[in-house]
């Protein structure tokens, strides 16, 4: 096995954030799941953004909020995912490869559009997401670039993008490749409403051990494990993993590998301004740690840095210099 | 002549600005003008959009963004400009009109596409601006709503859309439209280099009196009138203009009128992020006290504290709660 020249290479919806403050009472008026993501139609996501207040638009997706992350703490990274052949998906092109991150997927020409996310924030800083998927759910397994998998220290997948059928192929052929070719996957659950929905292939592919490293909050433990108590949920999963990394909010994070339990505070923030990708960043930095080889306390003191970093303003990816960021935080 | 139902009517640029910070060194790397505002064709925008980090798009326009102000601290107002039929355009649309600003200005078909501007932000907030002008230059004469023109109080014209010929014969009719109706005409000087190529024609709309209030920063000002220094300047242009508002970065602002000065120190701003907006917020401070008719020093304060938001952020349209932010200001 050669060493690698990717870090993390991820599969990710390549989604368009459109996100905007809004009352706590639009959320029931509108009859959104408060704190959750869910999927819309073209004429659910027309009558939502009708309703939202002046946006903006920023670069979002799970897995490629990660990777913004790791790109701007100096990992090297690749990403896979579907946009359009339309101005927001040049937008999204462009802001994953402004961040050194490679971005090799051919743009899909035709309907429908790049995906969007229709972000309502509301004043405890709190995110509500609608996703349009638009062209993400058609990224076909052919547009794999296999030897870039194997090519990469960890392949990183996000729940989210199970729920449309071609990418969920892809994925799994993905983590046929990383596998034959030795290397490790990591897996985001992403929302306890797609465990609802997939939980069962989630548990099938841990209980295949597919999956080397998770992510999980403590509410989509919750939903995996069907323990409503969190050391109980901890407890269910962790000898099924090598490596579980669990974040709780303002309770900050947990991770447990080899049957030892590390834990770390939430940063001090300020004010938060809004949580869209809280995870994301946190995922960002303890993967930094961990491909860089850092022992599991550091990996979670940098996630909790980075999610500090992205609560404390709009959009889920990074304002402020990471890199030096932690290094005033670190040493 | 009868109450008018709006009270600023607005003709600018439709643009939506992608912004991101910059190192220092990469302004005159690619030989952008500091602080300025460049236009630029299909090829340089390519060019610099590459040389650009991961950015954040943000409806912005000049004009565009004093009515973002007005309306969100409780003044009527409509716009007039033209985008084009793609998705950047929806997004100006959705921007303004969420807002709560009327804008009917029917879109156009085929390219060129919506307008955007780049804009470079240097470690010390300031922006570098390169504007690709698209569709709004193509803003047609027989766009204007001459009527919703008559029904205003206030016509408000940035000379940025000076520069490309059809939207500069709408705005000459369009002053013809107000001026018959017997309403005020505001107008702001946009940028030192729109000075340099229109600046005979402004000062013959001056002389002519067909502006009633004019905004121009410091260094307009010197443009305008030739004058360096800044009590010469004012003293050349007092008389010209009923009322002359002048904007001075940190130094504040002066507005004379009647032959009477009124000053105004800049807002404290924690820190400077981003100087985007800065004096096209102070102008809807200003405007806002204006068609309120408060006294001009109390329009000044509006425009200082507005303007102090707008540079707190990423974004030339306000993101705190201009109305809960000046209550809380000024009792």
């Amino acid at each position: 096995m050669s060493k690698p020249s990717i870090q993390v290479i991820a599969i990710g919806n390549a989604i368009v954030d459109v996100m905007a403050p809004c009352a706590d009472e639009l959320i029931g008026r509108f009859g959104m799941t408060r704190g959750g993501m869910t999927l819309v139609d073209t004429d659910r996501a027309n009558e939502l953004y009708a309703a939202m207040g002046p946006a903006r638009d920023i670069s979002g997706g799970s897995a490629a909020n990660t990777l913004a992350g790791l790109a701007a703490l100096g990992s090297t990274c690749a990403f896979i995912g579907q946009v359009a052949d339309d101005q927001l998906g040049e937008v999204f092109a462009h802001d994953i490869r402004a961040g050194g991150i490679r971005f090799d997927t051919p743009v899909r020409a035709g309907d429908p559009p790049t995906a969007r996310c229709l972000i309502f924030v509301t004043p405890d800083g709190q995110r509500t997401m609608n996703t349009f998927l638009g062209a993400s759910q058609f990224l076909p397994a052919d547009a794999l670039d296999e030897a870039a998998i194997a090519d990469a220290e960890v392949l990183y997948l996000e729940g989210y993008l199970w729920d449309p059928e071609e990418p969920r192929a892809a994925m799994r052929r993905a983590i046929a490749a990383a596998r034959g070719a030795g290397r490790k996957v990591a897996f985001t659950l992403s929302d306890a409403f797609v465990i609802a929905r997939h939980g069962d292939d989630f548990r099938s592919m841990i209980a295949a051990g597919e999956i080397d490293i998770l992510f999980a909050n403590h509410i989509e433990l919750a939903a995996l494990t069907g323990e409503d108590d969190f050391h109980a949920g901890i407890a269910a999963l962790q000898d099924k993993v090598p490596l579980l990394v669990v974040t709780r909010s303002e309770r900050g994070a947990v991770a447990v590998t080899g049957g030892e339990l590390f834990e770390v505070p939430a940063e001090p923030v300020a004010t938060v301004v809004d949580t869209t990708g809280a995870g994301d960043l946190f995922a960002a930095g303890f993967l930094h740690g961990h491909v860089g080889g850092r022992p599991v306390s550091e990996c979670l003191t940098l996630g909790a840095i980075c999610a500090a970093e992205i609560i404390s303003h709009y959009g889920a990816r990074p304002e402020a210099d990471l890199m030096d960021l932690i290094k005033r935080r670190m040493g």
